[in-house]
Order: C-alpha cells, then structure tokens, then sequence
C-alpha cells in the first residue's frame, strides 16, 4: 500500500521536498502538502514586488500548478499528534477540525518576523517576509508620495519623505535598493518634491552590510548604494519607534512615516507548539534531517536546525537558512524518506554554497559564483538570469520576464492599491512629548493606555482651559458617541506610552450593541459629562467583507 | 488671474471634465481633482480583474499619468461651504482638516452601493464596484474551489461550488459570465471538483436580462450563458440572505457561500451631506449641468440627475449613468464651464446613445453598434476592441493588450491571495434553525445578539445536557478569556436572528486593556462561571499591519 508522505509547508524547503518525493516514489507514495497559502512565494523576487518591476501575481505560482500527482491542501496546522499520527488542520472558512493521517511527516513552516524586543516596532513597522508584506510596501510608499506631494506642513513632509529600513543583510538591503528605485522613477509624477528633500537610510548594527558576502562585494554595494543617495549606517540598530519616529542605537531620532524591518527572525508559533525538541528556537535533526528521537518525523529548511558535521556548536556548523540550501535539503531529504521506506541506510546532509547573489536595484548588483566575483551591471543581470532559471514553471519565467522587459519600456505605475482595511484594532506607540491628537483634528476613534501617561487638555465652552492626566485603564476620545467629529481636546504622552485605539465605526459598533460596554457608556457619560447617551442604532452598519 | 476649477471625483466623469477644462482654459484655469484613490478605475475591465484576465494593476491608471498639468489630491471631502466657497478635505493618515479653495466647483462623486433593504445582504454579499471588490471576488472564487477540493462534507461542499449573481444588468451579466470563465479553466487543478456540481446562479427581478438592449441580443445572452451551464431566473429577486444561504423571492433557498450582488446603487454620504438639491437621490442640475440654485457648481456623472429635455420627468428623458455618457458631459461640463468665465451663454447636454456592448466571457459576447446588431465571437471582439480604444493612455492600453494575449495562451493562475484580513468586528445574519457554531468548533470570538433568539446548549462534565435561551444584548463564547480553542457548547438561531462577532485577537486585547470590560468579565466570569480571571498579557499583542 502507497505511504502517505505528509509536507507541512509550502516554501522552498516544503515545496521541493514534495516534489523530489514525488518524483522519487512515484505510486509508492500518497504526497500532500498542507500550506497555508495555495501559492509558492519565490522569496528573492519580494523586493522587486515592493518596488512594482513585477506584479504580485506574477512573482508567485500556484503550488497546484507545480505539484501534480501531490495533493494540496490550503489550511492551517493546529497540532500533531505523534503518536497516533495525525495532523489535525483547520481548513477553508469551517470552524470544524479535520484530520490528516500519515506515515511520515516532513515539517518546513519556516520562520516568522518577531520585533517585540524593541519598543513600538511590533506596531509600527513594516516587514519583508510574505507576498502580502510586499504589496504593502509598494502602497505604503506611494501613499507617502501623494502626501508629501500635497502636505503644506514641512515636518508632516519630511516625516513622509524619510524612508528607513532595518537591517543590512540580503533582504535588507535589496529592499532599500528596489525602494530607491521606485521612488526615483516614481518623482516625475509629484512635482512638489524635491529629489533631495527624500532621505532613505539603511541601519545595519553589524559593522558592514552584506555580512555574509566578501567584503569587498559587501564594499562595492555600501559604495553603489551611498552614490545612489541611500544612507547607510553601521554599528547602528533601531532603539525603539513610534508612528512618527524611528530612534537608533546611536540616538538619533529621525522622523519618518516608513519604517521597514528585515530583521527578527523567530521560530514560528505552530513550531512551538508541536513539542518536538527545540535547539536555539530551531527544530532540532540530525544529519540525515530526522527529528531528534523520532523515526518518521523530518525537518528541514528555516525551521530546522541542520548540523553539517558531527557534534556541531557554532553556528557555521549548520546548514544556513538560505533558498539555496533549502532545495538541497529537500533533495536529501527524498532521498532519505526513501531508503528510510526501503530500509537503506540514511545519508547525512553534504552541501557547499555555490555563491551568492544581490541586487542593488537600478540595474546594479554584487555576485559570487563558485569562487569569482562580479559587480554592477554585470552582476545585476546575473541576477536576474539565475533566479529566472531557478523559478519554478515555465508558465510564471515567462511572465516574469515579461514583466521585467515592460518595466524597462514603460514608467512604473504609482497607483496605489489599497493593501488592506487598517484594523479595527490597533496599538500605538508614542514618546514623552508626542502629541497623540490635536483639538480639530478628526475623531478617529477611541483610545485607552495600555502603559504611560497622558496629559489631556480641553477647551471649556467659557474659555478656559481644563487638563486632566491620565494612565493605564483610562480611556478618551469617547465623544464620538455624540457624533463628535472633531476633537475637542488635546493630548500629549507625558511619559513614553502605549496606547490601545478601537477605530470609530468598530466603537460605536460595540458600544451600541455589546451590552457591557453600552450600560457603561450610559453610566460614564452621565457621570463625568452629565449627559445623557442612549444607543440609538445597533448594529446599524455593516463591518463584514 | 487663472480662476480654480476644482472637481471632486476621480471616475469617468470626474477625470474626464477635468480633462477637458485643462484643455480647453489652459493656463487660465487652475485645475484639480480631489480623489480618494490615485488611479482611474477603467469600470468595464472590472469583472475581468474579477476573473483574472488582467492584473489589478492594469485595468487602472495613475490620474497623475492621464492629467498632467493637473493638480491631483488624494483626500476624502469632508464637507463644502459654499457661501466661502472652501471645500474641506482630509487628506494622507492627517487627521487634521485641509482647506481648499476654488472658483468652480465639479461634484462628480458618482454612487455607491446600498443592500440594506434585503436582511443579511449588507454583511454577507460582496459587491462589484470599486477595484477592492473585484480583487475580492477572484480570491473568494478561488477560496471556494480550494475548500471544496478539499473538504469531505458533501454540504460545505456543495455550498461552496454554488455562485450566485444578483442582478442581470451589464454588470451582472459580465460578472457572472467573466467568473463562469475563470471556474471552468480552473477546475483543471481541481481533481476533486466534478463540473457537474458548479452551480451558477444570476438573478433579475425584471422578466428578462440586459434590459438595456434589444429584447433580440438579450435572448441571444440568455441562450449563450445558458448554453454554458448558467443558471439564469428571470422575475425573481433575492428576499434574504445569510453567510450560507440565499432565499430568493421565489422562495428557493440556495446553498451559497459566493452572492455577488450588482444592484443597489444609491446616492453616496458625502453627496447627501453637501446640502445640496436632491431630486431622486441624484443631484439636481439643469439642462447645462449647473446645479439648481448655484452658478458656481456643476454636476456630472452618476450623481447627477441631468435632464435631456426641458420639463423632464420620466426616467428616459434623464441621462443615463454610463460611461458613455458621462464621457460627453465632461465635455460639454468643461465647453460650459469655458463658456461661464468668458460671459457667454451655455449649452444644454446632447447626446443620442451609440449603442451597447456587453462581454459574456468565454470570447462571447453582444453588441449594437448605431443600429447594427452583432453576437457571438464578432460582439466579444469588437467589446475587446471598443474598450481597448476607450482605454486612456497607450500606456495602459499596451498593458491590457499584453494581459489579454498572455491569457489567450497561458493557464489562468489559480493563486489565492488574500485580499484583506478579516475585521475585527462583523455582523452575522442567521436564519431560524441556522447553526452558528458547534461543539468541537475552533472558538474564533465572541459574539453578541442584536436581534432575534438563540439556543446554547452545552455539555457539563456529568454528561448532563444545560440549554439556556438567549436574546439581544446576551453574549456567548467568551470562555476564550481562559484560553478555550474549541467550543464546548453549541449554538442554534431560534429564530431569524443578527449577531455581532469580535474576532477572538480583538476580543482578547479588548478584554485585557479596555478597563470597562475588564471589569465587567472579572466579574462575569465569577458570578456566572465561578471563575477567577484576571487580565495578563494587556495589549500583549499587535494588532496594527
């Protein structure tokens, strides 16, 4: 009877293991995949999906497309049970578990982005990891431009123009190259801006960028990218950031509206939970990629921690999380299901980096290929070459491709697409002296403090002026329940503080209808306002899509 | 001095009138358009976003690109003072209000969508208007083949692989035509989906569809989508509708997780709010487009009412809201406008229609062209062609053309990216004998009644069985305050009832950072649970991105 091969994941490590599995098995073989996406993300196009040379549908393809004879499933993993061996998933829009059975489990969910270490940075910044990440840059920055283009106010403009990305490594700096791009081919369309009132900063806290490449490329790129007017600053990290500042280790406070972060990697939650051994946040294999104490469990790729050499310590020891040797992982890991299955013995995982490679977007890059090394154009279309091979299906080179040669042709488009509906939800991060809102600003919604102090103050119909401070548990902004459209007052963090924001529509939603909130409100408003608030229309408008 | 036209909207009307006064004035006008989004929105391409024929990206255009010379806001108007002749803006993330000035005013706002008066259609029926809606609906489509490839429940899947249309207008017509296309070349990758079991649905309450053209060319649509495999009902309306289900005037009762809804325009809040003349929810104007009472503002397009003769009442003697015509009222809007500063007299609008096309997906389609019927691959050639002229910009049109050869010869991408995160607050409708959730269900929120009955029945730990009957202003669900994944009761509607979920991640914050719930469920819990919960992770999470 066929075994059932079951990949969790569906990345380079995930993707591929399936597929070599496949290939090598054949009938002998029932292979799924559970991802959470149905599409394959093609990581090192990411920037260039940022920067709008190619659109998001194009720098993805569908994992049905490249997995025939494997079976997809697009949920999400709950947990596993080991001893029975069955995953069980959440699937669609149902709320009902499902059960995967399997013979052997190959576990690859990556990492995920944590900033939590640094204050305000988990509310505040942008990151680089999914398709949707990217997208979300691209109408970040245009909307940055469309605001400096119309803003009348010169600090509201320079926080607009200033763009600073975390992290000096591949990511990093291929964003802040592919985002230097766009914006400059971007300026034509906003003739209110200057090309030298835009400031784009690098922090990499390392004392080069590139860390993983030969200094001398890592040389050149610092070199191209400071010509091309980004700010590249070393031995510099990100202290804390609120929605208007980024303040570094070295303590400058540079306001800024765009904060992207490359940096954070962390063990994916599901990952924890799976109670398999875990080494340093990874899961931890041995040289044939076998869970630690289990026969039928495999992990490779960013999850995995791959000693490339008995009794392995430091870092260098392990396989590094890289595309690159995730597809060899994957390789060797089919290969070793498969004498696993046949009763062969195992082979340990062997590979040597063949090189690698970045753009430095605007036609320039850096490349090391088996020893030789390349910079600039050359490299830049070395680039490009290598990962159009490397993409899988000829269907999604060719738009790729495609893609590219119309980028060339024509202007980038500076529409901007809106990425997604702002939660109702929301944390902010502010520092002593900020102002969080001003009297005749628009009621946005309600606020309580998390952590902090505030100092809030009102205009009396009579003149004068009443201020009142206020800290974790207080709320304000309320008067929206009376339809207040603008604020009647201002506040101003007196500490540094967190806040918690429920967005105006969510509020009055949950203040006319959730009865706990409602007989509060009642209570509150008569009490400290004297007026009198009855809930006039529950459930009157519509929060769903 | 150059006098200040400013024109709100940025649509067919908008962008065109702006257009044509920059034109015809030149330097002697001071042109701007203020637009909520950046780009034009080429409305007949939507429902071919929708199915993914083109990228989202290329059925628009950046305004910047089409109106140079222009001044282009991205803001949302606020309100109007006509007597200081200022219109209020806010603009970028700004709260603060910004004020613009003008001489003439263009209010060219078009409409919006309004389900209201169906129950349950608002929450649970997705639209097809803006470009948002059309992404949406290609990932929903694509959401629902995933669910039904995969899942084991003959319901959910039947459900699933039901799509329903409301509205057999143009819109209906091409949308249900365009995603009947995208579904059958998907299915390709969907070896658990039988063809067989695709039921497609459109709905118009007149007694037969396309009622703006020829009775001739709407039979032939009729028999054309019929022929492949469309289920077209014509005299019947839609009466209710669910997040399961839809009831349709004729009673029939619709398994359905896709309703699509194309009727229901409506005047949108800001027109209603400038304090002008309505007559039948439009703008009223006269036969020069300049609204009754005003020398100084015009109006054009959707959100106007423009008679085409004097004395006009019947709904034929008003112009149409089509692209078409809203093309000629730019221009005769900016020939009157041109005409007001230079003291000569004005023009009434003109225009005879030229005729209709409509796409029926699957190279079908109909057409008249000044009299001359066409059908079939001939009518979808010339759609193809017509629009692709009416494109603005080479640019724009270069990118279609390229979009559609590349679909003419490539597999249609079945990739599902995620239009947006769900909201954190949403209604539900539930009709009487619905589950809202079961036993064993992942716990996803809490949720609240606004109207109607419900029944919880839950499972004590002696096996005995508690019922307890709940109504508006009741909650159940929040045993997710102790970290409860999976229900332990379920959950009937008693009767056709509406109720509010807060999204398990808001709900949590809420709870642990808003003191007044905090309270509330410390209390709660005690008293009804016997319970001891105290709030740990305050504002533990982000919730911003």
């Amino acid at each position: 009877m066929a075994q059932k091969i079951l990949v969790l994941g569906g990345g380079f490590a995930g993707m591929y293991a399936a597929n070599q599995v496949k290939r090598r098995l054949g009938a002998k073989a029932d292979v799924e995949v559970i991802s959470r996406d149905n599409y394959f993300v093609f990581q090192p196009l990411l920037p260039e999906v940022a920067a709008g040379s190619i659109a998001p549908l194009h720098a993805v393809s569908p994992l049905r497309e490249l997995l025939r004879g494997v079976f997809v499933r697009k949920a999400r993993v709950e947990s596993v049970d080991f001893e029975r061996k069955i995953v069980t998933v959440f699937q669609g829009v149902q709320r009902r578990p499902t059960e995967v059975p399997y013979d052997h489990l190959v576990v690859a969910l990556g990492q995920e982005v944590d900033l939590s270490r640094m204050p305000g940075l988990t509310d505040h910044a942008l990151t680089m990891k999914t398709l949707e990440d990217a997208r979300r840059l691209r109408a970040h920055v245009i909307e940055r431009l469309e605001h400096a283009e119309i803003t009348q106010l010169p600090d509201v403009k320079r926080g607009a123009l200033t763009f600073t990305v975390i992290g000096g490594g591949f990511s990093g700096i291929e964003t802040v190259g592919e985002m230097k791009e766009l914006i400059d081919r971007s300026l034509r369309f906003y003739p209110n801006v200057d090309p030298g009132e835009v400031r784009v900063v690098v922090l990499e806290f390392a004392h080069r960028i590139l860390g993983e490449m030969p200094e001398k490329l890592a040389d050149y790129a610092h070199r191209t990218l400071a010509r091309r007017g980004i700010e590249i600053q070393t031995g510099v990290g990100v202290a804390s950031a609120t929605g208007t500042q980024l303040v570094t280790t070295a303590g400058e406070v540079i306001d800024t509206r765009t904060i992207v972060a490359t940096i954070g990697n962390a063990p994916s939650p599901i990952v924890l939970r799976l109670d398999l051994p875990i080494e340093k946040g990874k899961i931890a294999v041995d040289r044939t990629m076998r869970v630690t104490g289990r026969d039928d469990v495999w992990s490779l790729g960013d999850c995995a921690m791959i000693p490339m050499k008995d009794n392995a310590s430091a870092r260098g020891d392990f396989a590094p999380p890289t595309a690159q040797f995730a597809v060899r992982e994957a390789r060797q890991v089919a290969e070793n299901i498969a004498a696993s299955l046949e009763g062969k013995p195992l082979s340990p995982f062997v590979y040597a980096s063949q090189g690698a490679l970045a753009s430095l977007g605007a036609r320039r890059g850096v490349a090391e290929v088996r020893g030789m090394q390349f910079t600039g154009f050359s490299a830049w279309l070395l680039w490009r070459m290598y990962y159009l091979a490397f993409l899988p299906g000829i269907a999604t080179r060719a738009r790729v491709l495609i893609n590219w040669i119309l980028d060339g042709l024509s202007p980038r488009s500076v529409v901007h697409l809106r990425a997604e509906t702002p939660r109702d939800i929301r944390h902010h991060q502010y520092r002593a002296g900020d102002r969080v809102y001003e009297r005749g600003n628009r009621a946005d919604g309600v606020y309580t403090v998390i952590e902090g102090a505030l100092e809030v103050r009102r205009m009396n119909k009579d003149g004068t002026e009443t201020t009142r401070n206020i800290g974790p548990g207080d709320h304000f902004g309320e008067r929206i329940l009376f339809g207040e459209t603008r604020r009647g007052a201002t506040v101003r963090a007196l500490e540094d503080s967190r806040v918690m924001v429920i967005h105006e529509e969510a509020f009055l939603n949950l203040a006319e209808g959730f009865a706990p909130l409602q007989s509060y409100f009642s209570d509150y408003l008569r009490e400290t306002h004297g007026l009198d608030w009855t809930p006039s229309r529950p459930g009157r408008k519509n929060a769903a899509q």
